[in-house]
């Protein structure tokens, strides 16, 4: 098998671009998973910590959408549909309707864009502009909402915003909830320049933001942060759009991210779990009265992809029709408060963040972080950092981990961290 | 029956955005589809001459694929893997560049981008400043390259440009061959621009192109023309891009719509088919010396779809791996240029356009073209129109359509003519 | 005479663009001015505090630069030259390099742009991209830097960036000293988003600003916060452009704006009072080795004024030689700041703000500031407002004003605020 | 005296910018100039064909003008007066209005921009903008409208594009009349352009010409072909721009260039000879219904140098009062004409440009045309090139030239052709 391996991995090297990244920090070759475990060519296990950034939040396969596909399939069910309808996308749809929107109260119609966040993103973008006619959108410190160029100009990050090539534009920056430490509420610098006629910062279109900041490095900002934000958008004449590419789909313990906060955003992108099997699917939520794209005017050949509805419809049947699923995830998110306080507490200076199930520890720089992801990989746990210098060890396990496997996860993490902490007692002190 | 499908359209009322679209013309719900046709709630059968705007080359639900994803699923395979390696990707890989990249003397990179087309061309631009440090890059009248805000600058169609509500830049817009008619070479015009430096046509990263624009009314750029357009680029310090996510895999009569015209593009844009099933896939070839993305500079969490890749190794060790099925596209090719030869001389000026699977009759007007359309969708054929006025009846068919459905569609658009055309005699001029 | 200045001011009001102004204002014709006094067509005289805004710090029709003007216009010497060589291009800029550069250790090139303010600032931001390779400039919340495009991306104020009609790009809006009130120090913020790399603030060619915001509502940086955001452009890689077109030329007590704080601006733009008469001419200072255009890669058609340069080499000579002037502005200030002081105090909330004789009162209200100047006016003062809200009362007289002039037009202010607070004493507490 | 020269040229090289650029050409300290002649510190006297690139019409210094402004100066006029109400804007504005506007049927409103030809570009731009509410512009190949960011986008001039340093947006390029030579006429090219939805091209908020292109190479279109452009403007809802700044003031015969074509613009800009005496003055000229800037909301220090106004008003009451002056234009114009043509025929290829008293010969090299104004200098001429290439000698002599002064100088200009010819014949083709 190891020579398989090796003549895998020559052809990666011999004709996949240099773009391509996580391959280079998990040096395997994966051939199967389930659940929250995956396979590689060696018939090694890995307990999988990065879920496909959030895209996995079920887990692997999980049985009962692989039934339902694999039923679809064997039914010649459409694959590729264009916006054509289908029985799968009504039955989608009507699973959306019923156990995710009506009972949250929001009358927002389905977007079917591109199949990715970025896509989404792009949609809610450029829609917010034909809505208000205005054109300046403004996102956060640390965003990230993915690298075409229209959503590339809301991202923060400066690596991929070198990757444009050209000047990015139509944003302004504000500084996200604790960007300046405590004592220094950040929305009082968003209510200052916006209500400033002669600040600079034109009229926005739009307010873009994630309430968890997933590749910014778990920054979650406080509710009220969020709900003042949202009240500053709409009393400024912009909509609120929140990306709920990454901490949606119950990741940070409800089904939306900004769930009972006192507001309802204007338009919300999801993408990365929506289709619940890591299925390429994105959406763009909007309510009733911005919905003013004409047919097409946004569009893509991929926004159909019917397999992925087959197993949205699924993931929400079975995750979302009652409450249960959500409540094992208060317990969960309480195990992983636990382990991480325990690793945060062998690095002096080393902070928690995140929300839910999405935390994680600033270790205090990305070497160290690195090194301890590396450790984790070698002891069969996949696991990755965030953050503007990978600083954040970041723990995105799929929610339906079972306890067993999700302390076991865990147990590895705190002892590859101790490891590593053991072997240079001396430059450990973060930042 | 007829309850459910106007129930299921409901909830596309009620919940799908304005922005659907193909819908809107093709009003029943689809729940399956085989090969070259689709069955809808009532039990009614479709021939489809839209192939899901040719991202349904091999048509629908192709048995071999359809078989190896089934077994793919069965066996835990994985579903979504980032950039991870797998053997998945890897035996795609090795088919690709044994079958595709290889017997052509390519030596290009695959970069598997954010599985759209628009992303894949997002990628090539950026990827042609960053290689270039230049940013200007020039597209073609009539060009479609997709929505998201960079692609948007590309695409020539003012309604999807009107959606951007912002201004589109860092594009230089040129006269496609054939723009003035006949007589007027168009690269005289782009090669003036570029010498003098004094046109106002900043130094282009890239030249953009389609060799033959689906979207933009089945325009079929001339082999001599292309050639010297290529030329210019390398003259001027230029990447050639050539976008083939419409005119690729087969549609054209070989893989690539460029073959045996005597240059090679430094980037290549591939999607719709090359994943064989319409599941949503895209890459961007890169020339060796031009792959100067860093790890994930360009990056998207649906970059490792790898159920498209299961798909995409069996299309291309299907009908790739020798020249069978190339050779019956010439055959095709021939009996659609006869039928739509008859179709063009019912209508006083209509002209026929395109190349080889990818052909059409501009009928002089978008009603005309629609009305068509529409009667023959009432007569069981899926087929639409394209063109900046949509005036151009087009045909997509899958390459794999058996002759006799083949002739049975084409039959049933004559008569769709015929009929229209019986309707209101006196309306039918091509303007 | 009445007769005529209706006559005139229906001309004005058949043919002279919406665009006019100040003549809103002061409703009047005026004829002739000397020093710090303005006569209009009815004979009345007023005192100036306006000054265009600035360009005469010298006060009107200075009789030793009249008579230069006089003589060299007698004598035939050129009005336009281009950027040719003169010899009164060249008295000038030995007079500048004598009196101006030398005993202030700057060896800045200069460069003659087209004789506006906003010229030099498009000439200073291209030339910061130039060099640095970079396109984003960082500038201050209240900034103003003129209207063209270039410069107008980097102004603050919201009705003349909306007179743009099209995006503005290339410049990051940061907070100026003291945006926050007291207790924040905005280079802090400034300091994280440029270390932060992840902040979605580009790397910066320049941070361009002015020390004093004239047009922003007498907004004076402190020495500290000046000294602090030059160092962190250095750090950075970035050029220090201040903008000392409105604060230069002994407005703040010193020539330039910026002395004694410790840093070397890499790029001084200056207009308004630099040819010393009030004529149309504009520099740009640059560091030797950041002087990188070529020949007339940034022109202008009146860049050699040679008119604004006979005077302003006898302003230069006459006011800058010795100290002898410089010490008059201090006294001058003193005087300023007491009777402004007296002002502030009879509106609650007022605040004096400025510096040197660039100093003013915000009311608190645009509506109040505008009758206090509108009472003035009717007693012989001409004096405007400055600020977002037009809520700062300002004066910029001559600096050249004698002792009994100056006290006598502060008078006049101070009895029409107390005529405009005695009419309606419930509407005047400042916001 | 050449010790002096040699001191004042040393200033320029220690304290001038390198941007620096005619000074180089023409390499001597001028003094004084009258009439169509320059003196220098050696006291060598140089008939002026340059005449500041058509800023000095009228000559250097004329006599009338002069005492004026002598007469302003001496009696105390204000010099610099903002855009307030003074009796010399109001002669001015009548002068302008009845010996200008009512003859030729014009109802435009005046708005005196910033004192430079670009500021006049930059409000046409931004007015036509908000006006439409497009932000697309049509300009041209070889276009010149000025460097400063909203105009340099406009200007094809590939040097001066390349200092913005930053990516130049809100421009469409079109081919100018002529563009691809005979036989093909470009209008048709735009009019496709704007009638085809898809071809790329924005609705543009105007499109903006010069009539004789005197930067760009002294191309002048056909009077047939700027109707055209004006009608196609209107049609597609676009303003017509015509930037008459190097071409007005009677440069090609008329007042106005455009005069006596069928058509009136929407918005002129002027500048360069506007004032007469070649001091700082520009207008843009707007229909009253276009008239749509609010006060200051297009501002700038030096709009108001009323200096300029009165040498303009004289200006315009001396030449352009009745039809004398222009008369003698057709003349001088005829001279001109034979005179280059017999230039143009010593060189194989060579070819007559222009139009009026703005011609040349494109003598097919930038070098050579160098060559022959440099001789031509050293002869006493000052003449300069334009064109992409410099390859065009251009003769801009004051309109006022005596015809003894103006054959003087045409034959110096042959003269020096012919030594430059007699050098080297072999390499002289053009190309």
């Amino acid at each position: 098998m190891s020579t398989d391996t090796s003549a895998e991995i020559k052809i990666f090297e011999r004709r996949e671009s240099e773009a391509r990244s996580y391959c280079r920090g998990f040096d395997t070759v994966f051939t199967s998973a389930r659940g929250s475990e995956m396979t590689d060519t060696q018939g090694r296990s890995y307990i999988d910590f990065l879920a496909g950034c959030s895209s996995l939040n079920y887990g692997h396969n999980d049985p009962d959408m692989k039934i339902a596909l694999i039923e679809h399939l064997t039914d010649d069910g459409l694959a590729h549909a264009l916006d054509l309808h289908t029985d799968t996308k009504a039955a989608f749809l009507q699973a959306f309707e019923t156990h995710i929107l009506k009972p949250r109260d929001l009358d927002h119609r389905v977007m079917f864009t591109g199949p990715t966040g970025a896509n989404a993103v792009e949609a809610a973008m450029k829609l917010a502009r034909k809505v208000t006619g205005r054109t300046n959108i403004v996102a956060f410190t640390n965003g990230f909402h993915g690298v075409t160029l229209g959503a590339l100009a809301a991202t923060g990050n400066g690596y991929h915003r070198g990757g444009a090539g050209i000047e990015l534009h139509g944003v302004t920056r504000m500084p996200f909830d604790g960007y300046f430490g405590e004592g220094v509420d950040t929305a009082d610098f968003l209510e200052a320049m916006l209500r400033d006629t002669s600040s600079g910062l034109d009229a926005p279109a739009a307010i873009l933001l994630e309430t968890v900041q997933g590749e910014g490095g778990l920054n979650a900002a406080r509710p009220e942060w969020i709900k003042r934000v949202a009240d500053l958008a709409h009393e400024h004449g912009a909509l609120l759009i929140i990306d709920d590419i990454q901490a949606g789909c119950g990741r940070t313990g409800t089904f939306f991210s900004f769930e009972e906060m006192g507001f309802v955003p204007d338009i919300v992108t999801m993408a990365k779990s929506i289709s619940g099997f890591g299925l390429p699917m994105a959406l763009t939520l909007v309510r009733p009265q911005y919905d003013v794209f004409g047919p097409a005017e946004h569009n893509g050949t991929f926004r159909g992809n019917t397999h992925a509805f087959v197993t949205a419809r699924v993931a929400i049947e079975k995750f979302w029709a009652d409450d249960a699923f959500q409540k094992t995830l208060v317990e969960k998110a309480m195990i992983l408060t636990t382990a991480l306080g325990e690793l945060a507490e062998m690095i002096p200076g080393a902070r928690l963040k995140g929300r839910g199930l999405m935390q994680g520890v600033d270790v205090g720089s990305g070497e160290l972080a690195g090194r301890i992801c590396a450790h984790a990989f070698g002891k069969g746990l996949v696991i990755e950092t965030s953050g503007p210098e990978d600083e954040v060890v970041k723990v995105l396990a799929p929610l339906t981990t079972p306890e067993d496997v999700f302390r076991k996860g865990l147990n590895i993490l705190l002892e590859a961290a101790r490891e590593v902490l053991s072997e240079e007692p001396k430059s450990i002190a973060a930042e």
